[in-house]
């Protein structure tokens, strides 16, 4: 595809932005309780605010909005599917946060430049805020007023329960674990990445491809792009851990080594990770090709943004 | 209604048992990684299925099937949808009960009998075995074979994810948290325990009504059915927790009067809560003859058995 106007990731992303913190705004504290209707305690949607909004890359939304547009055509505004697909994956990735740094996993301090939910909620809320955006991102799949059809929510539904569950995130949370401290071959590694990191981002894509109708050839060629971004998403994530500061990054930088966690760095080196990392945004872009979509522009763009990212 | 033979719950349930145990058993482990194709990892398998298996009384998958009898009129063999939503139903109580258990929570040792999760498995293996369970009820909901309808599928996954989420089980317990030495009135502990128990035991009957195509009038009915057990099972727990011995409950009996938390029993005394657990045992029945339909003896045994159990 040429462009007469080059295509200015930013620029696109802001405007996207804008809508997704609105809806995640809005649609966090729908069910509060407000006295006249009883709904959701305020003490427990003040932890899951915190949790959700205000911070972070939005990734994981910024795909599923990519994908919808690359799959529908659509450019401008998201449908409602796109959109709640968009806040539902970032309210998973949200609580997943919530739980990993609590004391019993990663017990850290600090994230996205402030306090940890437990820290300053404490442990008890934390862990059910954490609960409670998890089923909140299937009331959002789910809405009652017909603005997004059946077969799509229940789309919708199976593929980001599969991408959060076992043989998903959770699945490469316990993966990552019970390594701690041991050795794990590149393949082990691999694996317990595409769980951890890579089921997630891969679904993002894939939802925002449901929601736009995509073909079955064009769910494959964007499965395999989703692959490669979250196999090279983390490469980089372990690249940044030795190399960024913890200002830089809004999270404590060189953990990992400090508990001599597995990273592609300690396997592979520094040299051979960052080529490791180009090769897969190679094969990114080849997907991409594979597709034979119409304007895939956001997607590449955000595939080059993971891999070039500085925090 | 009237019927020649007189129904046995007992044998009712040990038939749904028998199958909902075997569903259970085969989909908690369906995901295994076995090897040959990559899945969930063994360690966090085994704790949900520790979690889940091999103890409980099922009452929210007997009250989906019972649910869905009464409305379908079937009587034998379960439909993939009821059965699909009696097991999630299932995996989102135990999700609970394990969250629930731990240190930062109620910090218990002893569930149906047994050392809890997180004293079996650690603390992070029982945090991620809960957050594995709970995307699995949704996985399970969700099936890519064409054994449920995709419109009966969302519609399950919006009433399990609002029972569980921050308007339901979590919402309830967040207030169960905050209210841990204060003062309730009777009207705030009623809120509490809809969304904390009432919550998922109203959705039971409501997932099963609509895996057998209830009209909207049926389906208020049995609402009203499921609003009065989930209460009234609340009031008998409070009632047991200070009658009944920690051998016959299978948990810590006595320890919600130990910690200073607000109960009925607390609140109205003994006696003023058995009479109200009976008033409440009244109002399911009134509400079952209300719905009108053929058979609604699994229900109202159900109901009997809410408020008669001794554990």
């Amino acid at each position: 595809m040429t462009h007469t106007v080059p295509f200015v990731l930013e620029a696109w992303s802001r405007q996207r932005l804008q809508t997704v913190e609105r809806c995640l705004d809005d649609w966090v504290s729908a069910n509060l309780d407000t006295g006249a209707a009883p709904g959701a305690p305020a003490d427990l949607v003040a932890a899951m605010r915190y949790a959700v909004l205000d911070g972070g890359k939005r990734l994981r939304p910024l795909l599923v909005l990519a994908a919808f547009e690359a799959v529908s055509g659509h450019r401008a505004q998201p449908s409602t599917a796109a959109l709640r697909a968009a806040c539902s994956v970032e309210l998973i990735h949200a609580y997943s946060l919530v739980h990993d740094d609590m004391p019993c996993m990663d017990n850290d301090v600090l994230r996205r430049g402030k306090p940890t939910v437990h820290v300053q909620f404490g442990q008890a809320s934390a862990l059910l805020a954490g609960d409670a955006l998890q089923a909140m991102a299937f009331e959002l799949l789910t809405p009652s007023d017909g603005s997004v059809a059946p077969d799509v929510q229940a789309r919708l539904c199976a593929l980001l329960s599969r991408a959060a569950g076992s043989t998903g995130m959770a699945g490469g949370q316990a993966i990552d674990l019970a390594s701690v401290g041991g050795a794990l071959t590149e393949g082990a590694l691999r694996h317990m990445h595409q769980l951890k990191t890579g089921a997630l981002l891969r679904c993002s894509v894939l939802m925002g491809a449901a929601c736009g109708g995509a073909s079955a050839l064009v769910i494959e060629a964007l499965a395999q792009y989703g692959n490669a971004i979250g196999l090279a998403f983390q490469v980089v994530d372990d690249v940044l851990d030795v190399t960024a500061d913890s200002a830089t990054l809004g999270k404590t930088a060189g953990k990992d080594a400090d508990r001599a966690k597995p990273t592609y760095v300690s396997l592979m080196g520094l040299a051979r990770s960052r080529a490791y990392a180009a090769e897969l945004l190679g094969q990114a872009h080849a997907a991409l090709a594979l597709a034979g979509l119409a304007d895939t522009s956001p997607l590449g763009a955000l595939a080059d943004m993971v891999v070039h990212r500085s925090h």
